[in-house]
């Protein structure tokens, strides 16, 4: 029988719980309203490298090192790693786990890496192909804003509409048996151009596919917004979480009261000076797993549908006058034990 | 029960078919050896665009309807398109495909795209989570010298070992029902650091990945290597394959008899100047398409694993002196009315 349940939605008829997680996050985001949260907080952006390419491996290398520990397992009993990046040819993720000796699944969804990751780990787990999947989401700002943007040394002004990306590394543990806090569905979202040019504005551009993947997901389930607690995107940030409102609203759909968002929650805009919010695959990871994961697991939080959005472009196809389409992939997260009481 | 057996492979119960493949080539590959099996050969590289990387797009979305129509289906019939290419966040196969309206994960293993998206998509197709998926790799001459080589307007010397990035696209569409090409296995290989450092020797980086990974496959099924008609390399080359077998024969395996590679069987090595073979995503994806899907289809190969090989590194990492990681994903595929004979 087919888990398929309409156009974009698959559901998960054997358990696939989440183990553990891991944020390994720099030191801007450990001074962050979420700071308390985050696994560890490593003062040095370089984290001991010469390069800061090398230093994201670095956050991805530990981040992986503490999942796996807290999962209480090693890296020989993974069947898969799933992974991904911004740098040119997801080489953050590559060059971190190249010493894992697991089978390796490179995913690219720009900053909606780590939905793409639990969604599709979720259906290897849920057919029967893996037992337990390490899933991996990392950014860097300063190769981030070196590689899309200006080199730092170049001093740019940075646009008001512009993110901020997040420094660390995301890594969560999947697993085939039930766990206080399971992957129950996912919604695959489909490539979403609005239109948006503006690769200062990729809140605006992610928008778009944000509200079409939820709406996807509350129809293929026949849910309604407010069977979650929570909906959480990734890193829309202030303007596109603002944008998402509306459109969604647009189409009848009321999510105001259930949103949150990760780019919103990571930084403090005023005092940290971040513009329209935190972005990057790490933003939407570290969040989840440093602090919403923990909220689940405790109790405080019991269904959300987890989000993350990606804005698919490169310094090229803007320079060449492209657009920017968006992308995101919604994982519904359910804490078990409140789902026997229901 | 799990499909999974050993620790790399899995071996699906349910049909995965492949009901059909498109191969839309450039000029030069049109002249080679394969020339007459590939469905459409572009005698502009350009496209048509303005740019070499919007042309690769244009490639992309020429195979995938290609593909789409020879199946006899609509893109509404998927649920899901996994692609991958090497442009820098994957931009070629993202606006070749960016008005297709079915919901996309992107892949990335650099020239191992076609085997990475073979090997989930049967698994996604295995595990009822969907019923035709597109599969689509992709690669440039123009844009992949452009980002990783130098400009063609330099005009700098090729060395002698370097590959010539294969021009074009391939789409395979795989379905949920039994077809006379199947998919039956896939071996997910691991990120294999055989210490090489010369980006212009990528068949050496890829060799010790594609020796692992056969060798993996061949352990995980038990079978000997003369279980298959033909053990098929993706983008070795002439180097790299000579690797291959030294290595592999060093482990006491020899496949010399059954071996080819599609980076040697596409160009002309003498007569077009190509140097250590084909290479790029494109290069195993419209040779498995254009030449071997339709030799299995009419019955004069029954039996193959093919493993697309890729080099996993950016212009950055080899500058900043890391060496390249190769990965190699395998997949068997078999005509099933042989299956039923023997």
């Amino acid at each position: 029988m087919s888990k398929r349940q309409g156009k974009q939605t698959v559901i998960f008829s054997n358990p696939v719980g989440i183990i553990s997680g891991a944020s390994v996050v720099g030191p801007k985001e450990g001074e962050g309203p979420l700071g308390e949260y985050f696994d560890q907080i490593v003062q040095d952006p370089m984290f001991g490298a010469d390069s800061w390419e090398k230093a994201e491996s670095e956050f991805v290398k530990t981040a992986a090192e503490l999942a796996v520990k807290k999962a209480g397992v090693t890296f020989s009993d993974f069947d898969y790693i799933l992974a991904g990046d911004l740098l040119n040819q997801s080489v953050g993720s590559i060059f971190g786990l190249r010493e894992t000796d697991v089978p390796y699944l490179g995913i690219f969804g720009a900053c909606s890496a780590m939905g793409e990751g639990l969604g599709l780990a979720a259906m290897l787990i849920d057919g029967d192909f893996a037992r337990n999947i390490l899933c991996m989401a990392s950014s860097h700002f300063c190769s981030a804003e070196k590689q899309f943007r200006f080199p730092l040394e170049f001093g740019a002004q940075r646009a008001p509409t512009a993110g901020w990306t997040v420094t660390g590394a995301a890594a969560i543990v999947l697993t085939g048996s039930s766990a206080k806090v399971c992957v129950t569905a996912a919604t695959t979202g489909k490539l979403t151009d609005m239109g948006v040019t503006d690769a200062n504005n990729l809140g605006a551009a992610m928008a778009g596919a944000a509200a079409e993947t939820i709406i996807a997901h509350l129809a293929d389930t026949g849910r309604r917004a407010d069977y979650y607690d929570l909906i959480l995107t990734g890193d829309l940030g202030h303007i596109g979480s603002e944008l998402l409102i509306a459109l969604a609203s647009k189409q009848g759909l009321d999510i105001a009261a259930v949103h949150e968002d990760c780019g919103v929650k990571i930084f403090n805009q005023i005092t940290q000076d971040t513009h329209a919010g935190g972005s990057g695959c790490a933003c939407s990871g570290v969040t989840f797993a440093g602090y919403y994961l923990e909220k689940m697991k405790r109790g405080e939080l019991n269904k959300m549908l987890f989000v993350p959005t990606g804005a698919l472009m490169s310094p090229t196809t803007v320079q060449q006058g492209e657009s920017i389409p968006g992308i995101a992939h919604a994982v519904a997260i359910e804490a078990t034990q409140r789902m026997e009481m229901d």
